[in-house]
């Protein structure tokens, strides 16, 4: 059995060690919950009060030349594109997912309907609902993260598509000659599963099938390759694994050879071809830009742009292909050690296999610990100063424990008290003190 | 003709000029560009510091609760709400301008299209395109600030309605029986044009149409009734009048007798009646929350929230009665000065009728000055620490100078010395040094 002592050495010996030291942390605190909001840089305080005090406060509106705020979002785009396998120029830092997720889908229903139109020799002007394809629904996971599929139910309500809801097993088998998008999540918010990228996209093409992949579980915790794996449109999240800060902008990338051959509907000045010409009349811009829609959140989007120096850091140091190597030493070993010292008292939600696992650790009580224990459990190590957090479960999915593990700020000896505590925690029986029984609201 | 002493006997007479010390301006710079990027108020860096450093870094997830990120956008909606006439829980601070633009734009077409339906008899279901109701067409203003017209466009195409452009004076005999929805700034952001909200609107009612009211030249600049009007949608931004920062989230208002009677496609899981109950099925809130979507920016936000205190104080000392008779004040000030120190150079395209104007006043050059010479005077002026901004012309419109007139910190002295700049620009002919004909990107 590894011992604290094995995990302070392979402390030791971990060569990207150093990344800690870009965060302020809390002192004592085990933070297992950069899956849901990343920890803080310790650049960023420094840079947003400058962006306040200088670009703000002192230079004003010329900033949006001299600080460069209006190219912001795609430079910060530009830094994002490495971490997910895109290329420059083809990635916008922007809005939210929920929004950017309803400007790719949509783009994809337009690919889809135009692509039947110009199949079916019917010349279809965009915009006309009088024709009826055969393609014209969209599949997803019942275990989606839910806001993607109220967009896409919101979609499909609007726009006259139908949404089917399958289970991740069903995913190949889905893909009927009725399918024209197919929507995922790489990596599942709740349970930590990660998709097969690459396959599931080739699979989903030669069914005639174009790809929305939802990155939010995914950039800067795993490797991503969205050109290699030939996707479609990608959207993510800058506040998780990015690091940008509670609700940064996040992102949106659309393959190079989809950009320029299709709409998107909010079509907001940012996205035209000249913003600032003021023409009545929209001209869509031809690059990525299309993309964009109204003026973005500069103090918030600038605290995501500085976050990303970690990954530069990271970069030196092996980058993404070394994260995701002790990310995976990390998981592991949590798995190993809660397996050990709480043997039989929960189950393992999250794949055991690598090429399944994104970079979290899942696991549901078994029927040895009393009913509906998980939420207190995740309390219980809160007040230890372990923070994971809980998931409810509901007819088709378990309670779950979810414990997010972000390479760049985690330590072996971390992973080991983590599973210390929680051990205590199961053996204290702390999970059955009413403090930690009250229900708040969950986020 | 009134002095510059004159100018400081008024100044030292002005119950509002201590709201001056609430903002922090750049030393010797006249700014007159408020109307484009509000100037920075005196609290927000430390604001914005204590969000980074501790609710972001020392409580990180938990600040969704304890720091009440969640609530932020109906909290600084309420703050919004008495500065547009709207009531508690009415104004949600989310998203851009375009994206909330785009939300009610539909919201409003969507009642248009179940009243058609209900009346016909033939009960619609949201989202068929079968039946062609009567009224299917947008009307807004040429001179609309073009992202607005941009949304209308896609709107139009996504939903098969017609988008007609008008002139400012064509907006009552255009309420035509196939208009279904009449899209307006209140407030243009070239001319400084007002438009009488509740004339309008009781017009556009008495036509069965319903009235989108663009407040982003007015929230903070001048009084806004949108209760008494009897409005139906508005949007508005947070940067301009409201101070809240470059690209801060701007703001969405529906009337309370339509706030449940329709949805808004951009359903993300902000705007559902319960987004931590993670159901995979879309459940629209029953208030102004529908029309949140997706996860905040919450440092770009708190920067509003604490820029919103400078309203608090303005309230203490008279509120937006007061601000617009000192802002009327001041832009009387300006035209009187311009006319009596530049005879015949400029033309007023602002109008001089009070109930017609915003807080801003727009000249272009006659044919006394050079052709082309608007964009130079203005550089001319901001080298003098004089910062307005310049407008393109086009086939429809002239090449204007703007000059937003913010009465939260500007002094009668302020307009003195600004007047007296321009005339020196122009006696100077400054206007023809080449430094100041270099074009940049304009914003």
């Amino acid at each position: 059995m590894i011992s604290l002592q094995d995990c302070r050495s392979r402390d030791g010996a971990d060569t990207l060690a150093p990344l800690r030291h870009l965060f302020n942390l809390p002192e004592g605190m085990i933070y297992l919950d950069g899956n849901s909001l990343g920890a803080l840089p310790s650049a960023v305080p420094h840079r947003v009060a400058q962006v306040v005090a200088e670009q703000w406060g002192r230079d004003l509106i010329g900033s949006w030349n001299t600080a460069g705020w209006f190219d912001l979002p795609r430079r910060v785009g530009d830094r994002i594109a490495p971490l997910i396998g895109a290329g420059a120029g083809e990635v916008v830092a922007t809005d939210t997912t929920s929004v950017n997720l309803y400007k790719v889908l949509s783009a994809a229903l337009n690919l889809v309907e135009q692509a039947e139109d110009e199949a079916g020799g019917a010349r279809g002007t965009r915009g006309t609902r009088g024709t009826r394809g055969t393609r014209r629904t969209i599949v997803s996971e019942r275990s989606n993260f839910p806001t993607d599929l109220y967009i896409a139910e919101a979609l499909s309500r609007e726009r006259g598509w139908n949404l089917r809801l399958i289970e991740p097993h069903e995913v190949h088998t889905s893909l009927g000659p009725e399918v024209g998008v197919l929507m995922l999540s790489h990596v599942n918010y709740r349970s930590g599963a990660m998709h097969d990228m690459a396959g599931i996209t080739a699979a989903a093409h030669a069914a005639g099938v174009l790809v929305v992949w939802d990155l939010c579980h995914s950039a800067g915790a795993v490797p991503v390759e969205l050109t290699q794996a030939d996707a479609d449109f990608a959207v993510g999240c800058g506040y998780k694994y990015l690091n940008g800060g509670p609700g940064a902008p996040a992102f949106a990338w659309v393959h190079p050879r989809h950009v320029a051959r299709c709409w998107q509907p909010l079509a907001g000045w940012w996205s035209h071809a000249r913003p600032f010409a003021f023409t009545p009349g929209y001209e869509p811009a031809m690059d990525i830009t299309r993309y964009q829609c109204g003026t973005q959140p500069i103090i918030s989007l600038s605290a995501l742009d500085c976050a990303l120096d970690v990954f530069t850091e990271a970069d030196k140091l092996g980058g993404m292909p070394a994260l995701r190597t002790k990310s995976l030493a990390l998981t592991d070993l949590f798995i190993e050690l809660v397996e050990a010292h709480c043997p039989g008292q929960f189950e393992l939600v999250t794949p055991r296999e690598h090429a399944q696992r994104g970079s979290q650790v899942c696991l549901t009580p078994t029927h040895s610990l009393p009913a509906g224990c998980a939420y207190a459990i995740v309390q219980a190590l809160i007040a230890r100063g372990i923070v994971g957090d809980f998931r409810a479960g509901d007819a088709q999915q378990p309670d779950i424990l979810r414990f997010g593990f972000t390479p760049l700020y985690l330590s072996y000896e971390n992973v080991a008290m983590a599973a210390q505590g929680l051990q205590e925690v199961l053996a204290n029986e702390e999970y059955a003190q009413p403090r930690f029984n009250r229900k708040q609201a969950v986020t």
